[in-house]
């Protein structure tokens, strides 16, 4: 059956949404392939047949599911031989939990530091939409979020301790392996690589660092082959 | 098999600690009902047979297990029989996760808010201990810290959000039945409740209102029938 599953697409051919790799990692995860067709922001008409305008949509067979929570449902549910994507009714569970986590904590700390490199990096007609809507929801302009920014990365650092706890026991979130958790969670660090040179974790942070890599060597160097910056890993 | 659980005493038969808390639900769980011992911050000597000076500690049978977590997977790995505290694999090691955010997420947003009322509650020989090592790791008096109180209740909302968005969705927060990743965070109400009638949740809050009222019913109103007071439900 084929699988479509359509992304963010921004200038330089770089992919950050984070929700879309939450989708391409889970896809992954299953042992599946999709083709990818990526669209811009301005381009969410292309998307209308999901019956709303945001991306990724997956589209398997017949099947339409937006939302990435929805397709990482989609995926478990029927695809059960492939590897799990939550190893057990608990895990589903609180791996929406850590989806709630991500979406209002730690996005909420990451994303006035990453707003504008993703504004430099927006295609030029996407550019004021993205300014626009951004600078209602922090309150303030571009340049202020930029100088305020070693303030917010500082502020970042207690917002990571969970993870850096969690994987000073385990390689992965998860455990022994990774899981949709780690997907959930890695997604924002793979949006900070696309965008900027900005390395959000410090130099003694050993543990968030290895597991960072080892998330980028998964399935054949997946998350490691877009267009980024270097210097994060 | 007797078992028995040592566990934190303060002033006026309270039972603040939330790690006990954790270790008395998680026994309840399993349709287990322990003795209880219940000792104060300076009898730390009752426990030193573990090893080490913390509560809870669980002596079951000839095994002695101290550390909260510990006591979980203690009683999921011995008492399978019983309900699953974890709901699976992927349910353990997300609940370890869960655990990390209430110690270091939930708990710094919540600890300078409950603080001096901790200290008015302490029984009078452990008070001077209590004031000298909370305010060495706050950095302020705990008159400063009551000064604070609103500000410091206005930066606990947002940390709240994900418990939020997850208990829109289903009545607890590992789904339609409690499980261990409710307890961690419920013995933080807990807390709170036994030691200050000051609410944690707005009037608006009606998703987590209604968790902690279903969580206090649990196991015959295991946490309602301690010394707690009354506007905190």
């Amino acid at each position: 059956m084929a699988l479509l599953l359509y992304e963010r697409l921004c200038a330089d051919d770089r992919r950050p949404s984070p929700f879309c790799w939450r989708a391409r990692l889970a896809l992954a995860h299953k042992g599946l392939a999709p083709e990818l067709r990526a669209i811009k922001f301005t381009e969410s008409d292309e998307v209308a047949f999901s019956g709303q305008s945001r991306v990724p949509v997956l589209v398997d067979g017949a099947t339409v599911i937006h939302d990435s929570w929805a397709i990482a449902c989609h995926l478990e549910d029927n695809y059960p031989e492939a590897p799990s994507l939550f190893d057990g009714p608990g895990g589903r569970a609180l791996s929406r939990l850590v989806n709630h986590w991500v979406d209002h904590s730690l996005q909420r700390a990451l994303a006035p530091v990453l707003a504008p490199y993703v504004l430099a990096l927006a295609l030029p007609e996407d550019r004021s939409y993205y300014r626009r809507t951004r600078e209602a929801k922090f309150g303030m302009t571009m340049e202020q979020l930029a100088v305020r920014r070693p303030a917010l990365l500082e502020a970042l650092h207690p917002v990571l301790e969970p993870l850096r706890q969690r994987l000073a026991e385990t390689p992965f979130l998860c455990g022994e392996r990774p899981a949709y958790a780690d997907y959930l969670v890695f997604g924002e660090f793979q949006l900070a690589r696309s965008v900027c040179d900005v390395d959000l974790l410090g130099a003694e942070e050993e543990a968030l660092r290895n597991w960072r890599t080892c998330m980028l060597d998964l399935y054949d160097g997946l998350a490691r082959s877009i267009t980024a910056f270097e210097t994060a890993a």
